[in-house]
């Protein structure tokens, strides 16, 4: 394993602004910080393949929030944890309470006293979920300031209502190693498309976080949904201005064709209106469960209008020589198979599935890489070090 | 502690086959792979009683995926693991819901990426809980092939629909420890007799675990139980062809003091019949809660008709010596202590209990062997090097 | 960091009594032992804090029981096991059953196989929650003393219904930091009183833990509630006794004014009345539901006629220079905070937040010092190879 690669590529990087700080959203971090993220995980992967260990904490704990069930991103939060040595403790505050200020100031350091990293999921309510992280930050960042903590956790955002930085940043790495380098990435297109699903109030995270994200490689992104599906006005900006910034474009269609033509990544993927979640949040907010039921059901039937948003064997056809990249954050709803109409055909699918395993498989590596650059002041002397003591991870 | 004994009883076997495959039931493995299982649980027992770390694992995740309530088993899977250095992760699927096929596949890769081991139990099942091992073992196995696992994890049965092996092995274990070995099993007599119990379902899979595990060394194994009580026809089809093989006998009876007659061993125990689990496994398939409650209370009527199976002081009075040792997979309903009638009389039970208590404190051992033996390639080596090097497990 | 100090500080006192033993109650411990406790709680975290690992154990696991929700002394406990290589795994008997004899006996050997420590929080039903803690210390002396046990696992109490030496013994770490020590305590005035919650059955286990830990300091410890909300007498016994030994005293009151006069420490907290829990436990145990009910309605009614019994900024005024340390077992009822009407106002409870957060902080140390002293037998000596040893706990 030649670790020297993997140090030089992150020594020629200035990832300083990521130490000491928390990861909430990839459009704060200077291009620089996102592709030590990539170093990192890349580093931490040919560490742990060639079985030595990347363990770099004796003890600590890893507090992890969900607002929501979620097996995958426990999964891949602990493994991430497991890797670097900490341990994973669940803080479960009820999921149906949205906690706020004064509780959320005692609790984030009640809970902090041995904590290395705080991995929040809390993606259910419009304008809540990265506010909260926010709170917890400020609280933490507190504590550690007047004496309280005697370390300052750090945050990863395990997604909320306005990114999803883990699982786009896995997608991201996922895109450099199949197109083999972000110098390939120029020029290319990718469609962000809605598409139908037979459930409700999907998330918004995932397109907004790809749009966020995608924009900064000199790519072509579309976003392409239904009229009355828009994502959050912000994130839109955010592309608009990445696209400028990075040399590509952003653009938006109501055409799921259109986004697919000459494509070479598709990702098709179910989400609620932007608009509607907004209302949902507030019903919660008033207790109203009458009127969240009569939402539900109205945008059940609003989503039933768009039953040919689906990714289609034709659909791929148009893509960059009938061979586009597809992806999606999985689990996905496929037709036939885990419903009777969903958001892909399951030959479609079928033939991507490795590669959408592979596209999963690097969250717990990008997760590591973000605790690892923000707990860790000298990463590219820490890896070299790792590398040069070669603890095996596991017999042979 | 003498770690060159262990090593060389266990080089004198050929246990190759079990590295990189799973334990998920004994008659699948041979003889000398068996007794590598026990080979290895006392070696790992002997370095942690001379307060030597047994870890060979600096990280990693052990998957843990129950389909009931287990206190027992579940401690014993995480002692097992943390034992050897893998923090067990459990994931909860829902208790009710059985996944098949696509989410199988997709979940057992996505909870396997830093994973180094999964333990399951579905037992609820008939025809279910091993199938199910088989599916997660195929998904690992293939995404392992495809790249996306770097390391394929083990599985180990903790208790299906068909065996129990952690609990069948630790049980033998026990018994070679209490006779002084497999040389002293020759000729003895072994009875695995029903017993009433005034709850409903017990599962199948520790008698049928049992006679399929002890008629291989050589011993009389009776099983004994009412009419209509019957175990998988397979299991015992198991059970013939091992008793024919290592010149024990398997016989069937429908009488308690015919079973216990002589016995050198009883394990009196309840479950319920058979066919009306394939019944109930049906019932759930079809959704029919009404006929479950139905099936409930006609085999609870059933039950009651065979209160006089019960492991009393005259029976243990007709073992040999009257000292059969009396075994039970914990927790036993005793009379007048858990429940009004149950298994065994409290006189029994006390006299046993301390016996009772050390069979059930090989499990873990079991459980780590097998893991042990199926991650590891040279698995006497590395006994000998832990001993070696004596690492201090805990200070004094 | 200056390990020698903290080395000669416990060298210097007789703890050999806490080695194999369990931490229930404090009044069970002489004043070397406790501080020893005190000792080792600095020690560790002076280590944490240079950056040395304090870890002494490869493996082993540290059960957790817990009888209610409870997201502090989990984190606390976890966090203390943590940092000393113990993984915390979870015991989950169900909320309201209690468990006894048998189950007791048997669960309590069962989940021990491969435990270090069991930290157990029962403190909901008078008379029960110490017993209990008694019960698995019996079960697992027995099981070691019999050899189902190869070690034998120390137990912490975690708040029972007599005491809650983990939250006591920290406060008490608190006051000696705050104050410089044991010797400028000798005549300081502490007030424990009573405050008005508007919830009901707030348990018992704080202000006796208090009476009968801080009257061992040669302090003047007043309790004070409102008639009607007596504590157990035997601890009132326990801390008359205590303060007669020291040279200090124990006093009560009827009123609040009195109590915070002159007073250095306050501590002000609700608690149910003794009588009414006494009471409870027996309806519980009757199975009485309506009577439980009716019950906490009465409560809620007389703890209302109380609502002028609350920490305000006049009461504070009172106190020695108007500046007594503020104290809480947190989370306080905080008026116009947390609720309409509490035991402080916001305006104290703000001014003292920063220490009561470290009041609070010091919790993972007492739990790790128990542990540590109750499982070490020259704990001066490991602590002393620990320092020397160096190992780092985190990366820079």
């Amino acid at each position: 394993m030649d670790m020297n690669k993997h140090v030089k590529r992150l020594e020629a990087l200035d990832a300083r602004g990521l130490y000491g700080k928390d990861f909430l959203l990839t459009w704060e971090k200077t291009d620089d910080e996102l592709n030590a993220v990539f170093a990192v995980a890349d580093a931490l992967r040919a560490l742990r393949e060639a079985n030595i260990s990347p363990r770099v904490f004796d003890s600590g704990l890893a507090v992890s929030v969900f607002r929501d069930n979620s097996t995958r991103t426990r999964f891949s939060f602990a493994s991430a944890c497991n890797l670097l040595g900490l341990v994973a403790q669940d803080f479960d505050e009820g999921k149906s309470q949205v906690a706020h200020g004064e509780t959320v100031r005692e609790t984030a350091n009640m809970v902090s006293f041995m904590a290395e990293a705080i991995g929040i999921r809390d993606d259910m309510y419009i304008g809540k979920g990265n506010r909260y992280m926010r709170e917890v930050a400020k609280a933490v960042q507190e504590g550690y300031r007047d004496g309280v903590l005697e370390r300052r956790p750090t945050i990863v955002n395990l997604q909320c209502d306005m990114d999803h930085p883990t699982q786009c940043m896995a997608d991201m790495l996922h895109i450099l190693h199949t197109f083999g380098g972000a110098e390939n990435l120029r020029g290319k297109k990718i469609a962000m498309t809605w598409a139908y699903s037979p459930s409700y109030g999907k998330p918004l995270s995932v397109p907004q976080g790809i749009i966020g994200l995608m924009t900064r490689f000199g790519m072509h992104v579309t976003l392409a949904h239904p009229q009355g599906y828009e994502v959050m006005r912000e994130t839109e900006a955010v592309a608009c201005q990445n696209a400028a910034g990075s040399g590509g474009s952003f653009t938006k269609t109501h055409s799921m064709e259109e986004a697919f033509e000459g494509a070479d990544i598709v990702y098709p993927k179910s989400w609620a209106p932007f608009a509607a979640m907004e209302t949902r949040t507030n019903l919660y907010g008033q207790g109203d469960f009458d009127g969240i039921k009569a939402l539900e059901k109205e945008l059940l039937l609003t989503n039933a209008r768009h039953k040919d948003w689906t990714c289609t064997e034709a659909l791929m056809e148009a893509t960059r020589n009938g061979k586009a990249l597809y992806m999606h954050c999985l689990p996905a709803d496929i037709t036939g198979v885990s419903c009777e109409r969903g958001e892909v055909e399951a030959s479609v699918f079928d033939r991507y599935r490795m590669p959408l395993y592979k596209e999963a498989g690097f969250k717990p590596y990008v997760i590591a890489a973000m605790i690892f650059l923000q707990r860790i002041q000298n990463p590219a002397a820490v890896l070299a070090e790792l590398a040069a003591k070669g603890t095996s991870r596991a017999p042979d």
